[in-house]
């Protein structure tokens, strides 16, 4: 991607109207700043430095905040907040920090909530939009889910999307949900910017799986890390308490191994922890299983965390071995795994005793603990600034320890995976003591 | 501080040894990779571009990890673990981290923790040290406190404390503290070059308060926003049950606001946040107490959150008029405003029911949750990789996103603060409501 | 008290009408019963048998439930609800309770929540009652608190409040508080009897300190001792973290002793409890502070769990030998004993580390946990069942395993109290093998 | 049964050794009290008396506590521990609290624990026993699970068991586990008698699923309806969160539904309790399917608990309907419903979104909460004391607010059942707003 990818934020237009926020531009009065869009960090920080390479040379990422001049006006504002796909902690956090901000800081007085995710917006669904305030919105992050109501799909329609946003008469929309979300989020600014209308798109990273590029950390991912490290200690107590007992704990991530790893360095109780970035076989001489066996022998109990995305490979051709029979339950990693186990020891005539649990949705919808609920208040903040400064096709992300403003289009262009070769895995190995590689060649 | 005081972090001599953890130094290889000095971070990633500033100007921060050569042979190793100052969620973390990377990925069995923090080293207090070993810390991070015990004060005693070290025959400590304690680290570090010993001296720094300059985020931080969380939530509850109900809750921070900052944010309930660096009024049009009439006026109840070093300027003046009754109570500023609160309002002849909860010990000590849990490994880790490489009075740190190995004389050569012109107050303000500033000139 | 006071629940007359609840009288059939007032657990169940006595002569306590033939035709009923006195888990809770069966099982639908305990009654407060219904109470068990607001005080104007009852046309009263509101709730019914009025008053016993009479357990009290639990482990962690620490809880308790001796069973890690029931001497060779300093001695660390109303012999004392300086601290038993404690240390020349915890307010406003939730449900449930039946005057209580109907003239006519001889203090004294007696003679 | 096997508790003799507790026989001298055999309380409380019935003439329960007069010298007691059956919140703590008693209160200094329950005495299992004392059992019962391992089944091996009992020379055996292990507690009792040995066989019951009689609330019962409200908590907000969501949990409970009837009336989120007491059809008109489809309708969201025994009746016959295919999943009943529910509106075109949970793993792996932990330590304590007085083939229990003993014989006679008529399930009932019947005819 080109460097001005990452620094063009799409904006409507000039921003001529004066902030109510009544912030301060001047450094050493002791008054909070307004940001300005020339407020930068950079995107690369690695010491090393090529050939050539300037500071000039390198990306630099907006700061996100209060712009003293925005680009709406407050009175004129009919915000709308929709909230797409899987649950995730925080949720409700963030919806009620954009309702809070627009309300007490811009005085903003028509915010409206849209249901069950991008289907809200179509007429076929004949979902009822409702109506948000600071009251309706007091006590709900103390509660998991969305009041809001979510859905997955619907995204793809952007045409009847753009409108049903024409129709309530919006002219800012904040999208909260993943990749497939923000891509949509992106075609329905894209659709906005054909029709010629000033409406403007924000979008809040959504993903449990913390596997959102350029974005460091995403909401709910600590308090999913807090409760799969609940789980997988209650895995170690089964297992732990009889004799060659195996804690087998499916964790999320599609596609990355982030609650896995942090859930292992956390929680300290994991043996073997399985994740889609690193290849592993199952059986053979170095494969989990006789590593499995050799850890029972040595202490009688083995934990192990499953990335729901591990191990694909197997269920692909295990797939294709049983399309007659159409069993699908064996697309489960976690599942097949406890099957793969129980076979091979019941062949080696060592009994063990295997405790599976899937605590997916318990994750999911856990409310945000303190950690994600301060981080949900500021990306929610951040992402009221953003619209009311007029940018739009705009992702409020969190990213060298700085909140910034990054086009969708670039957010989504890549996924985050833990490193094989990298710090996090590292430490993953050394708290869990697994072998450094688990395939046979 | 000159650039280089940053980049060099002292060390004992050359690494001759190669690393036990056989690592790769290859990139694709998906073998985990070690890390060398030359691997760095920029400290300074500010987009903004002073003239004639180049990538080369600015500092740089030594990236932690293992190194492929190491100063000591893990055989004759013998590492002291000490602990120092006041509680903190996460100690008995570190410590076990400290030993389960020495023990398991190093091979050392020589470990001893210090008992009582640095008084553990003066034959005076007659502390036994104690044998530390996986087995023993195995479950200790499940635990608040520190199972080594700690005391404040005796690190100014350099020369008894090396003598001991060398009675002890360590060729490595780890000193896990805060600002004083890390001052004699690096004292001690002094002493140890100066009669010309091989024994490393490595910092943990540890401060509930966050306040420790070079460092992003301290551990046990998380748990005490969230611990700090739970009594302001206790105390809007209070507030919230009675007519003219006010919950005052008092938390760590002597000269730094973040507790106080960041459990404002994540909690949604309080409606003024007094800080150390923020000066406010108690008195007068503009001062707290007007504002809080006008709140109880306007909702009936009210929450403040006070960090015990805001409001220094009252207590001392205070302090000052009653020096003859030597009322100590009112050096603790919760009493103090409880008691300003109520004189006000009796004044006022309006009835107001004050709940005032200073929750310190529960907030310290606390086991670490998950993200505290997962930080301290990780901490913990890198201490060990730094004391083997043979880098000596240096500081494990994290900063812009990765862990760092810092001179500690760096480190503790400024204090970090709440910027009050800052994005952190300024999310303060938004999510009180609270006037941006309460001084009467 | 006579056998009939017991069972002579009273009453506002005949019940004619058919409840709207379908349930069956009948046994077998397989449908949930109804409950009649000739249905009736003994109140004695002491298995010893005295002469002449008889089951006949034993006292019958009635069973709490939804009977066949109720008094007031929902139609017609207006509910109010007032909460009084002091904070306590579970307020909310048993406010859900009765709206939701008033409403579900009876279709009941005028619910009126009277603000701030009695004084919501009186017109000089101008505090506006509330319409309640089960949306307006959905969530609101998952806050502790009352979201009715509570105070003290105000139950002794009968006649303002039956004036005030009257003109807003209840003909039930709910009112949920502690000793002095369920007198205030007996005048109040004597009044409405004396003016000839139909109108229900019940009560529902609120008594953290658990010292109601003729009540098993209190709701709420099971939260108190597990949030309590949590305070004296944070204690213990402090204590056991120094050298020579001690940690210092007081918890509730004025003249009942049961969190305190509760706590100290579930945690296991006090040393000494010190209640209201079981006299102490503080100095002399027998007294607390000889045994703390052996147990320090011997372990190097101590907690003490004080009940609020412990002691209050000493406070006493102090009090009048200070009555010039009017020091009214020190009528405060844990602030009190602490300063004994570092007074007779620094005598002793021996260093002790005090960690003083006060938690009250975070006991107190806590939600309801599953026990205590589950339980408040039911009282609640079993209130609106007595109201609806024409029941008055009475409280809703559980006693020997049952959920039961008692005049409240007979429940507010003795405390309870932890007996000094009884198997709870034995069972306290062994978790905390502390001497039988710490008295000098 | 007759009302002597109720009373006559089991004994191995005539009690002649002074109890080293050194209290007291007396009441009023302020010191507390042995309690000896003759305290009893009534089983049978109903105030209902038939003709002829006198007091003499109902049974009574022995009250629990430590006797006077002691059977065994503690200098001579080699005491043996072993936990069998599935995990239960509260293990580690009975454990906990036996050691401790056996230590501290009767100076007993031999304490064994047997590995993986019953197994743990027989040889071909080759599990070695471990030594116990307060130090090892300190901490424990902050974990989950049991530390001495536990195992289903070796409890019919009687003949083996006590010859391993008299090879490792125990003259009391503590066993906590379920009905199957009581039974093999009892049997292994009267095996000791035939062999005319002097060994005391006492019974803690063990049972998370509460269906153990004569046993008022087992212990970890709490705990589990504690995590059991979390689950279904997370299941009602999947539920809530999007369009016509079933949140469906399956808890414990092979043949009772206390867990499933608890939860639903402490978390107040369900809609459709399901338990093996209480018959339900799944299709025609009065069947669950058309019940969830109009909760649908009318609120677009549902919470579903069925406990693990409900509904067999459809598991049997479509087991044998698939005996051929062998499909072994189906005998969950959760899963079973799950398909059902999904199947049937797939057929009435109604989009649904199902989301099951089965948290049993962490259910039974909690940590025992405060509630559970003060059970706990008294069942412990009593447990104790009954041994040392001779007591054998006896279980401690709770029943009308008392801690008794009763023959194990007697408590192993029946179950407990929820009564479908009684005033729990009327609790759930009202809870629930389910119909008081799902059954077609």
């Amino acid at each position: 991607m080109a460097k001005k990818d990452i620094f063009n934020v799409p904006s409507l237009g000039e921003c001529k109207i004066d902030s109510p926020l009544k912030m301060s531009s001047e450094t050493g009065d002791l008054i909070v700043n307004y940001v300005n869009d020339n407020e930068t960090i950079l995107y690369n920080i690695d010491g090393k430095i090529t050939e050539k390479e300037t500071l000039e040379s390198r990306e630099k990422l907006m700061k996100a905040g209060p712009r003293k001049q925005i680009y709406f006006n407050p009175k004129h504002v009919h915000a709308g907040i929709v909230t797409c796909g899987g649950l995730c902690p925080g949720l409700n956090n963030v919806i009620r920090a954009i309702v809070r901000c627009l309300w007490y800081s811009y005085g903003v007085r028509r915010i409206t909530g849209i249901k069950n995710g991008y289907k809200g917006f179509l007429p076929e669904y004949g979902y009822e939009p409702i109506e948000l305030s600071p009251d309706i919105v007091d006590d709900i992050h103390k509660l998991g889910g969305t009041e809001l109501g979510s859905a997955r799909g619907g995204g793809d329609k952007v045409t009847e999307i753009v409108d049903s946003i024409e129709r309530l008469n919006l002219n800012m929309l904040f999208t909260i949900g993943g990749d497939g979300t923000l891509r949509g989020a992106r075609d329905i600014a894209e659709e906005i910017k054909k029709r010629g209308l000033n409406i403007s798109i924000i979008g809040i990273p959504k993903t449990i799986d913390n596997d959102i590029s350029f974005l460091e950390k995403s909401f709910g991912f600590e308090t999913a890390v807090a409760k799969a490290s609940e789980v997988v200690a209650a895995a170690h107590t089964e297992a732990h308490s009889v004799h060659n007992g195996i804690g087998l704990v499916k964790v999320m991530g599609r596609e990355s191994g982030f609650i896995a790893s942090h859930t292992a360095i956390a929680v300290h109780e994991a043996n073997f922890v399985l994740i889609p970035e690193v290849k592993f076989d199952i059986h053979g001489e170095n494969g989990l299983l006789e590593h499995l066996k050799a850890r029972l022998k040595r202490r009688q109990h083995a934990v192990i965390i499953v990335a729901e995305g591990a191990g694909q490979g197997y269920l692909e051709a295990k797939n294709k071995e049983t399309d007659a029979s159409g069993n699908k339950k064996l697309q489960d990693v976690g599942i097949f795994l406890k099957e793969e186990i129980s076979d091979y020891f019941k062949k080696e005539k060592m009994e063990v005793n295997i405790k599976y649990i899937d605590p997916s949705y318990i994750v999911r919808s856990a409310p945000a603990d303190a950690t994600d609920s301060f981080y949900c208040s500021r990306l929610g903040a951040h992402a009221v600034h953003a619209a009311m400064a007029g940018k739009t096709s705009t992702l409020i992300s969190y990213l060298n320890n700085h909140y910034i403003y990054i086009p969708i289009d670039v957010a989504v262009s890549k996924r985050n995976y833990v490193d094989p070769e990298g710090n996090l895995w590292r430490d993953v190995l050394e708290a869990t003591q697994q072998p450094f590689s688990m395939t046979n060649n």
